[in-house]
């Protein structure tokens, strides 16, 4: 069944314009009478709908009652990368979203090549947003991950409570590997934080930072990855370990 | 130190050209003088090396003996891919190679949408090659994935042997999660070999054929992942699995 994604998912009918009117129907060419499913990426709510009729412009449909959505993230899971080049922060996100993070934050680090003022921080953030909820839909999640404004290393590290659960910075340059804990966390269950540096990677200032704020400090062996792999690697593990230890 | 793919890696003065002068040359700037290690992706040999001269052709650089490469793939691991449309393909050879495949098969599976004649297979083994060469080096690695030649799905799964360790079909249909097989035959130690579909999945036949031949058909939970994003994921979980249930 079609998804797609509906910001205040209401009963009733209702009128669609820009990307997910574009995306029904001029990409799926969806028609008057067609069935397809709408999701609430925020409140976690699906509704079944029809197309009434479409336009040029948009579409009308029209939405049954509201129901909790039915697939869903296992766990909570925060995702912190630090800002890096081009579009390897829409890769992350779309690669977290499959995956099950709940939470992305992209966050400053000191080797972070790009800089962002206020105006395109705020841009980015709208970006990442739509992409995480695209990404929601392709892969048939009803809960798009929230993507946090961005900020600053230091405060997206703040920004986790040790009570949310057990937290990782992951760094080319720490001596344990990241299995041993992140088994035992996954085993004993609960919410999951993961941090990892831009392209050039964490200063040694930035993980002591999170170091003295808590967070295990751990390395995902002799290699050195790209930053953009890191997240589809260490959330693919918990996938897959989740899948291996939990009933 | 800068590391540059060497085949035939030998002890002695040799002159490069092509792509690995220019990216010691050209893009890394190295001169006279100038330090770096070569290794022999193939046979897993490395060697220390100093830049004698450039000209505008290339460079002639001086090798001393080589040795045993120092960092290299844990354990003998198959990733056949269905072949997937545009640049997906590079993307999954050069995770793979970060992550640890010594053995990578692009196979052609009945929902393959290109479709490539010997002369285009051959191209794209050696492209593919390429890749996973100059992402061994861009790791860390000494020994990149054999890239073998293009084949048939039927093909790519009779070329693993059972006697190759535990064989693993990915397969978005399937009941059982891969995690707990895959967790025990990584604690069980040897080699792995899994296959993944292209980007509109496997045929039943497919997997049909796969489990006749004694493969595991295992699935990585209720999203359905993009092609591109199983194998980074399946990987990055047995790194993180055997860093945490081997010594």
């Amino acid at each position: 069944m079609v998804r797609a994604p509906i910001p205040d998912l209401a009963s009733g009918e209702r009128r669609l314009e820009g990307a997910v009117a574009h995306y029904l129907a001029r990409v799926l060419r969806l028609g008057a009478g067609d069935a397809f499913v709408g999701f609430d990426p925020v409140r976690s709510l699906e509704a079944s709908a029809v197309v009434v009729k479409t336009d040029p412009d948009g579409m009308t449909v029209r939405f049954e009652d509201a129901r909790e959505a039915a697939a869903r993230g296992p766990r909570a899971v925060t995702w912190i990368q630090g800002l890096a080049k081009g579009d390897k922060c829409d890769a992350v996100v779309r690669d977290a979203t499959e995956l099950g993070a709940t939470r992305i934050v992209v966050a400053q680090t000191e080797r972070s090549v790009v800089r962002l003022d206020a105006a395109r921080a705020s841009a980015r953030q709208a970006r990442w947003t739509r992409i995480a909820q695209e990404a929601a839909r392709q892969c048939g999640r009803s809960d798009a991950p929230a993507v946090e404004p961005f900020c600053a290393w230091t405060e997206a590290i703040a920004g986790v409570e040790p009570a949310e659960g057990a937290r990782f910075c992951l760094w080319e340059r720490a001596t344990e590997p990241v299995g041993p804990a992140l088994f035992e966390a996954i085993a004993r269950g609960g919410p999951l934080a993961f941090a990892c540096g831009p392209e050039g990677g964490l200063e040694t200032g930035e993980v002591e930072r999170a170091a003295a704020a808590g967070w295990t400090i751990a390395s995902l062996g002799g290699l050195t990855l790209r930053t953009e792999t890191v997240a589809a690697a260490v959330l693919g593990a918990v996938l897959v370990m989740a899948g291996a230890i939990e009933p």
